[in-house]
Order: structure tokens, then sequence, then C-alpha cells
């Protein structure tokens, strides 16, 4: 990491820039009110820091070790922009701000009917962000794959449903990029592009995603652990687009016999990762226990473990949506999730972080 | 499954215990205030269910198949004793009841005036029960393994100061049992015995354990699935204790890389083990994230989650602690954290069980 | 699934295809030498079996609900092309005959020199057929990323030494695909394309690559159960490309504290998938231990296990390797462990399928 | 670690060993051929070793910081007494040492004439030692817990048969015990003490069967890392008994979906244990697959491994069998397996150790 002294001029961050390539690396510049950092994209132990300590313009060069260091509190000690944690607009909405964001919708578009209904229903239960699935990755290929699995004329309808109906109930819309045939598209249409559980290793997806500018809504995978997780968002934050949400949604259950739920939701992490990142996370109840007589606790507890939003699956009819219909709950339903959410993150936003780490302490 | 008539006889009772055993299986009698009823312990594939039903006092006979049919839901239909959920008194405390309970203390108890100290300093904090170790199960031979590892009089006397501690500052008190050579020692001075997630598994312990009639913390295995460690709660159940309390503490984590917790604390088993059995269920954020920086918003997690109560390490200086320094509270943060949890219990017990499952649904 | 006739003509087969696609599914013909099989892609829970039973042409026509269907021995049964188990030949080499393959080379091509020393190596050592990986996938985007990392010439470049080292020493070449925009460049210079352990739930790379008709080398995801590793392998056939050579490489290691290997290699893995598909199935023991002092034992035990073939890392320097040296064997380890593979395989293969299942038995 | 010299006498010996008393830690006195090693029990920080160094007798003293170094290669450098590895002979049988044992029997003892003709059918097919399950740990207490779990006569006459069928066959015995009761019963019939997997964590159990002075065959628990399992190895060598015989038995398994296989078999487990350890290591296939089907397979990998016997449940009418049946084979395929093994161990045991590790290499 290159720290640029407050008055270094644009030619002297060129000039760092052009040396860090001449090794091999990239550059991730981050200008913040006060100073830039310039973060290096690359095997670091290749870079003579010594030899850009004393380049005009830097304040100090540093090694950084950590594989996700761009999006790293340490790295943010210096870039200082996230302040507490990063606060990413979408629309009218702010995801990391001061409240919890709300963002549902069906697992799957199905018509445009289907999808206009449900959208009423979720804005009028106080959702923020319109979710809908067009292409859905799906364990079978014998099972439906969504209105996106069709021609790319059906593609482009079903986006553009999406799109109306955000525009419509005013609620920025989010939906998955499966693949990267499908990066172009997807980003015509939706104001933040998701990639799935099952993409997160993808980083060819992931830099083509981050390259459209768009925030991003990054999904854990279900065999990962926090360190891959972020690690692998750290593909999208080096091609300098750091607007990613992280999504907590589920880990594979360990043990003989049944679980109970689809996935064992990891909350423990959200505080975890909020100690690493200056990232918001948010957390899908839905996916991970698979069950909708569990969404009300399981919401309730991500919103007291602190995350900074949730992702709920609502259909007017959960026995008949094609997708995830088990895990799907009712708009009204959501209504009072939302409002039980609201109510504790009130409660246990003023209490936090009274307990450090020793190591902090000794510090 | 026997249900006996409303008026049926003990000798009737008694006529159809004697027939059980015939077949080689156990009986369980559980008097409620309207019905006997009989359960199985034994495989149930050898008993003429027909016969039975036609015995002089017998109401209905039925086989029922899951592997915790003792505590499980489907059981307490008929035995109805535990209502919505049971509710186990220790002294003057109600584990299950409307209030949730803290059990607070030290991780291992390393002398009088240490446990005295944090004893004074969780009763203060609002905790209703104290916790100590004085058998310690450890990974390694070579780490510190408990006052209990020492003489037989050491052990006896370690256990004399946590039954004084209790009695001084009005806790009830609850220590581990990891040998059955320990279960007479440990149930002369405890008033719940604890058996740990190492030995879930050790069903001749839990056998004996039981047999003591005290209530018994029975915490899952770290690599068990919800329906092992319910089987194995079982087999205290079939001891004809059915005082026990359910902890989850977390599981191994998944993945390659750093996890950032010790183990992956799976809140959804709550509610989860909740729909399947009529046992409380309390949960250790202090074992499960091994981080006291992450005990504050787990804690809250917890009883959103729908948790019966808390047990937290606590300590006055987490630094000098000889076991797990690194996870425990000071009783100040106990406070807070007990505080933050009651009103948020407070808060969703009225907003619970709002959403049903499908299949609840339809029939 | 339908069985035609074996005098079933063109017409008929195209009729019963084109009912099919009214249905909204797919068709994978396969025809025999003795009769034809028409899989079916997508939802067989819409087709009206009976109405297909009486089509002019149709044999029988039943339904098959296991999600890789048209891998599956059951599958096979009527398809039969497969016998024993499926020969994929490239080149001169058959994948899955009566002789083991061995896959071998340096885990990242560096340069043209590194490549053809190796190359000669591993092919004086006994190897089949030639790997060497130029599209890097890596946990760390600040890690090596293979030259295929660099512009579109320098991948080019990459790919020809290959294909060119190939030609010369005589080996069919294989190397990695990793995301969709390079799957035409890849399929113009390898003779299999391999998909990798992070890529295997990213179905559109699956369905574009198997579209390229070349045989494709899958990889198991190292959190992916065997039923998911089938059900992903069946996205490639449901392409009509039946040439699919399965890799076990090691799952995530599960419990706490050191595992000693990087991965947990699932040996059992390899009969149990030989008893589900007809698909050949291979072993790389060098990303599953990630130790070289292991491969020795560890690819005796994979051919013992039935293992078609292995797939090994090598390189004249492990030391020196830019990606996984500590798991990569000199050419002449390599010709070792050939020599000791071969004469295992011929030991072992005559006394399998001695002992049956219990309910094959009463079948 | 303390060295002690050539010369030093019964005296100085003695001296260290009070020495190590008063600082709280046990001594496990390891007397060699050419000299004595005291390897110390307990937590080493509180050791000064510069005060031992000069003690008089002291040829070395140094802090070695593996949990399991009682155990460990490390420490049999200067122990020196198990050479390559630890031979641990039971009758005429030797565990360890240059041939393969195969240790078979029922999964549990059903009635007399099933354990002989069982006893009778292994012996002939080849088995070294008889293996017969009396106390059966299960899942749940309502299925079949072995004769063992009658009276304490039951207990007592099912045992004596097995000791009985052991010398009428000539096969030294090995059953578990599941419980610390048992411990002494057991101990008079059984050559070799089972730790089952449910109970590798049961410390207590561990310490007081080592105390008897017997053989161990110690069983990995399916959720534990080989980190885990040789710590608590490390319990039963801290009672200065070091005849431990370690099993791999399978672990979890990973992924959501089926996995075919009951566990996952380690078996790169087997040589990165045998790298760490002196300890022998046997293989369990039935318990890790559950299928009888893949027996034969499995056996041949494990041999083939590195592994130094295998323990294989037969029955002579599997389907009949109260326990176990899918996974158990018949005698005769007993012998098959067998009759391969030993030809697989023949053709590997001359082959291996060829590869090192690259830090074995440098150093």
């Amino acid at each position: 990491m290159i720290i640029m002294k407050a008055d270094a001029t644009k030619e002297q961050i060129d000039h760092v820039v052009k040396e860090i390539k001449k090794y091999g690396l990239r550059a991730d510049v981050s200008k913040g009110a006060y100073k830039t950092v310039i973060g290096l994209v690359g095997d670091e132990r290749k870079i003579p820091f010594d030899h850009f300590a004393v380049l005009p313009g830097v304040k100090e060069a540093m090694r950084v070790e950590i594989p996700y260091k761009l999006i790293s509190r340490e790295y943010n000690k210096y870039f200082e922009e996230a302040g507490e944690g990063m606060v990413i607009p979408v629309g009218n909405i702010k995801i990391g701000g001061d409240e919890p964001v709300f963002i549902a919708g069906p697992c799957a578009v199905e018509t445009k009917e289907q999808l206009f209904k449900i959208a009423e229903g979720v804005k009028k239960a106080g959702a923020h962000i319109l979710r809908g699935g067009i292409f859905k990755p799906r364990s079978s290929v014998h099972s439906f794959q969504g209105l996106g699995s069709g021609s790319q004329e059906d593609a482009e309808e079903a986006l553009s449903w999406l799109a109306e109906a955000g525009r419509k109930f005013e609620m920025p819309v989010v939906t998955e990029v499966r693949g990267e045939t499908q990066v172009d598209l997807v980003a015509e249409y939706a104001d933040i592009l998701q990639i799935g559980t099952r993409n997160m290793y993808d980083q060819d997806l992931l830099t083509m995603v981050s390259g459209k500018g768009k925030p991003v809504l990054f999904k854990r995978h279900f065999g990962a652990s926090i360190e891959e997780f972020l690690s692998f968002a750290e593909y999208i934050a080096a091609e300098s687009n750091k607007n990613i949400i992280l999504c907590e949604r589920g880990i594979v259950p360990v043990g003989k016999g049944k679980s109970y739920t689809r996935y064992t939701l990891d909350l423990a992490a959200v505080p975890a990762i909020q100690k690493e990142t200056y990232l918001p996370i948010v957390v899908d109840p839905s996916h991970a226990t698979g069950r909708r007589d569990l969404i009300f606790n399981m919401s309730c507890a991500a919103i007291a473990a602190g995350a900074s939003g949730l992702m709920i699956e609502a259909h007017y009819n959960p026995a008949e949506a094609l997708v995830d219909g088990p895990q799907s709950i009712t708009p009204e339903e959501l209504g009072e999730v939302i409002g039980a959410c609201r109510r504790i993150h009130q409660l246990v936003a003023s209490g936090r972080n009274k307990t450090k780490a020793i190591s902090d302490e000794k510090s």
C-alpha cells in the first residue's frame, strides 16, 4: 500500500502507478478527502517498498499481507473514506447506513403479474429493494432455470419487467448474473448485480461484473470460510469497484443425520466480518434455513447480530411458487418481520461494541 | 407409545409395563394431570401394537418412529404436561419459562477467591445460575485439566467452594461431569449436571448422570447434527429424567482458510429444535465464538432467535484466566449483555410464531 | 426417457423430439448400435409418458427421477453403448479402458523452456497426457494467475506452446478453462478442456464448454457431495457431449486443528461413483494432499480403489515452481509412481466386483 | 523432554522425576536400549529447562511443543525404541510389523453359535485377530445395544464366548469398551481394548483403559481432525502405555445431497499420520463406507496407502445381521480381500518413501 502525501500532485500519483506497473502489478487508486491511497493488486513480494517510499509525493509505502487488503479495515485506516463502515448508496437507499435495509421479492420471476403483485406487496410491507431471479442457478439441469434460460428475448423481457416494477414501486432492483455472457444485458436493467453462492469462486465473472461499476451483492459460497469469502470479494475490489454488499446465506451443515435447516446460517460471521472489512453485510435467512417458519426468528437474530439488512423471499402464495416456495413468506408476514427488526435494530445499535478483544485493549 | 385411559388403574398400568418388558423393551411412564402415557425404550418393531391396544385400561397404542420420541412434541401432544414447552425449575429459577435465564461464571474454577469474586460480580450483573468448571475436558493432556484433575480431596474442595458460592450469592450452580467415576461426587454438590460437548456421544455417562434425577445441561457435540443431538438427549430421557436443558455451543467451521470464530454458532438450530422438542434450549456464545468482542452481538442474536437463556463465561480479568480468557467478558460487560437481551426478549416474544410451515397450514 | 424401437425411422425420432419440445423440454438423442434412446432435459413431471408410449416407433417411455439420469447406469442399461463403462478416446489414448491413464505436467505453464523440459520428462516417465495450467484460478487476486491473465496474445502464445509440446512429445494436452470468454480460444489448442474445482457449479461455463464437443475433464468442487458432482456433470451431458472424465481431487477437511493434508482425498468416491455412472473417473492426488511426500502412496491407493487414471503435477525442480511446488514431484519420481500403479492395476483388476450390495443379490 | 546420559543411574532418573513433580507435571519414563528419555505430561511452560539441563545424569533438556509429543517421531528420535515404526505384539501377532494384520468378525456378538461360526470362517479366510462387539454404541437408545446392555451376567457370558472363540481358533480378540464401569470386566477377557469413534474425546475413559496396560485400538472420531486424533491418543500414552493401534474409520461427509458412503474414508490420513507418529495405523473400511460392495476396493486402497492392517466386519449371512449387515462381507469374500491385500502390500512396500517433502530435502 502506498499512501501519498496530502499535497501529492496528479503527476506524482501517475508516476507511482507507472512504477507499480513496471513490477507487473496493477494499482488501485483511492482518492479520499484528505489523501490518496494506492493499493497494489498482485504479488507484493516483488515490490521494493524502500524504493517507493522515497518517490516524490509518497508519504509511506508498506507491505500489507492479508489477501483481502483492499477491503480491509487496515487499508481503510489510511483510506478513511468509509469511516466506521462504508455506506453504499443505491437510488435513495443507503446500504450500510443508520437503518437496516430490506431486500425482498420472489425467488424467481415467473410472470409479469406475479412480479408486480409481489412488488406491490413487499413495498407496502416496508421493503427498500426489489429482488427477483431471472437467471436461476439450479442443482439440476432438469429443474426450472428461470425465464432467462429461454431465448435472449425472453430474458430481456423478464429483465424489463423487473426494471419497470422497480420504477413503478420506487425500489432499486437486484438480480443475479450467473455467467459472463449475461453481464452486459443484466447491467442494463438492474441497479445492483448479484453474484450467487455457486459463483462466488468464479473470478472471471467477478472481474467482469465489477467492471460495470454498479453495486455488487456478493453472496458467500456455502462451502467457503470467511477468509475465502473476503479474498474473493477482493477480486471485485481489485477492479476499483468497492461498492460491494456482502451477503451471508448459510453454509453446508455438519454431521450425520437430519439437519432440519437447508444450510447452517453463520450469524457470528456478521460481526466477525465487520471487524475485518468496512463493507456492509446483509443476511439471507430464506436460503439459509429453507423454512418459512424460521424466517421471523432468524431475521430478528440477524439484525441483533449486527447485519446491515436482510434479503428475504416473498410470495403472495408460497405454496404455488415454482422455486423455493417452502422458504417464502407472504408480504403480510414480511411486514411483521420488518417491524420487529427495526425495533431490535434501534435497541442494539446503541449497545454494540461494548466488548473489545483482549488484544485491542492491550494495544 | 401407549396412551392409557383417564380412569386406568395402577394395576392396569403395571400390567402394560410388564407386557412391554416381555418383549425386551423398557417402559417410560409419564403421569400427566389427565392421563398416563407410556413410552417404549427400545426397538418398537418387536411390539405387536394390536395386542396392546386391547389390554385393559389402554386407550391407544401407536408406533412412533422418530429416534427422539420421548422428548418430541409428537409425544408431548399426548403427554401434555410440558404444554408449549417444558419449564424446568432449579431452586427459584425457571428454565424455559417466560424470562430468559443467564448462566455465568468462570470457565475454570482456579481458587476460592477467584470464584467468589466472579460469583459476586455475575450476581450483581443479573445472572441467575453460577457456572464453574472443575473437571475440564481439554484437547491436550498437557494443558490445565481443572482442579478436579488432582486428588479426590482437591476435587471435592473445589466442588464445595462452588456450592458455597451458590448458597452465598443465591444462585443454583452447574458444573461439568466428564467421566462416570465423577458422577456421584459432582451430584452431591451441583444443582445441575453438565454434559460437555466432547461427551455428548458418551451414552453410558448420559445414562448414569440421568439416573441422579437432577436437571442435566446437555451440550451439542461440535460435530453433531441436530438429529444426533436430540437422539442422544433421548438417552437421558430414557432414564425417566426429562429435566434436560439443551445447549447449542457451535459446530466445526466449514471451508479452507481462517474462520475467525472458534466454532460456527448454529443459531437457526434454536427455533428448529424448538419445533421438534418441548425441552428448553440455551446458547453458549463464549465457546462458540471464542471471542469476547463478539459476545454482545451473539448474545442478542441468540435471544432474538428464541433461546431460553445464555451461558456466558465471565472473569474479572479475562487476560489472566487460566482457560479461555480470550472469550471471557467482565461482570460489568455481562450486565450490559443481560440488559440488552432482556429488552430484546420482550420485544420478540410477542411477535414469534407468526410464520408457519406450509405443511402446518395445510393440515 | 424414451426408448425407440430397433427399426424406428429418422422421421419417427424427429417427431418424438418435436413433441418433447412442445412440453418445454429438450431432447438428448443417443443412437446406439441397436437402438436409439432419447433423454429428456428438463422437468419430466410435465411430460405425459402415456402419450409418448403410443407414438409411432416408440418402444418404451419412462420417467427417470435421478438428477443425473443422462450419465447414469440406469440410463446406460437402455443406451448400452458404454457397456461396463464408457471409454473416451483422445488421440491414441483411451480413458476408461483396460489401462490406467496418467496425466502429468506442471501446475502452471511458466515459460516455453520449463514446459518442454517437463513434457519431455513426463513422457519418458510414461505419462500419456500433458497438463499445464494457463488460466490459473487462485484464492487470492494478489497471487500469480497464470500466463493467461496477461494479454490475449500472451494467453494464445502459452496455449500454442502447450499444443506444440503435445505434438512434439506425442501426448494429447489438457488445460483449464476458467471463464466463458476463454472457451473458444482454449478449445482451439487443447485436446481436453478442464473445468476446475472452483468452477464445478458454474453451469453456464459447463454448457458452453460442452458445446465445443471435445472431451471435458470435470473436477469435483471441494465442498460438493457426490450427488452434486454428478448433477453438475449432467449439465455437460445435457448438451449432448458425454465425453466427460470425472476427477476426484479432495474435499474440505473436517474438524478443528491441523489436518496435515490440503484437502481430504475421498477415494471411496471412486467406486461409489462407478456404481452410479458409466463415466470414467480419475484422481488428482497432488491437489488433494498438497504434499509431494504423499503422492506415491495416494497414487497407489487411488488405482487400488479403481480409478481409471491419475492427474499428477510434475516439475523438474519442485522448489522453484511458481505455483504448488510443495505438491509437485519430479519426472523421475513420476516414473516410479507409474510403474507401481501399473502393477497394482493388473493385480486388482481381476479381483474387483467380487462383493455386491445386499440389494443387488436380492434382485 | 529430558534425555538422560547413557550411564545415568536409577537415582539420577528418580531425582529428575521428583523435580518434575515439584512443578506440577508428571513424568513418562521410557527406557531404551541405550538411553532413557523422560517425557513431561502437563504444561511444559512451567518448567525451567535450564535448571533441568544441569541436573546430574541429564544429557539434554528441551521443550517439545506439539500436543502429541509422547507419540511423535520427534520424541522417538531420542527414544529410538520404535525405530521406523513401533511394532505391537499381541500373542503371536505383530501389529506394525512387516506383514499387514487383518482383524475380522461380526459387528455385534449375537449368540455363541453366530460368533463361533464367524470366527471359524474368518480364521480360515486368513484373519489374525477376532473382533466382536458386546457393548455397542448406537445413535439411538431405541436400537439394539449389544449383549452387554443386559445384565452383568449377560455381558460376562458374551465376553467369555469371545475369549473362548479366540482360544479355539487361535486369534487374539478385540472388543469395545464404551464406559468406565466396563473397563475392568472387558480387560479380563479381551487381548486388545477398543475405544470406539464416539468415545475418542472421552479422556477419562482413555486414561482408565490405558492403565490396564493392554494394547488399545483407538478409533478416530468421525468429526476429528488428525491433530485432535493424535492429541487424544496422547492421553493414552500419558499413562505410560504406548501400545496404541490407531484406526481410521471415516469422517463425516461434506456437502449437500447424497454422499453414497456413510462416512468419508480419509486414506491420506494414513501416510500423513505415519509421518507424525511411530504408532501403527489400521483402517476400517466397513464402518467408513457402510457398503459391502465397496469393501474389496477400499481394502486394497487402504493397504496401498500404507495401512498396517484392516478391521473388517464379516458375517456368514450379512442380510441377517442385527447390526450393520449392509456393510458386512462373508468369510469367503474376506479371503479374497486378504489375498489381494497381501499381494498389494508386497508390491508397494518396496516402492514407498521414494518422494520426500521439499523441507526434508533441504534439511
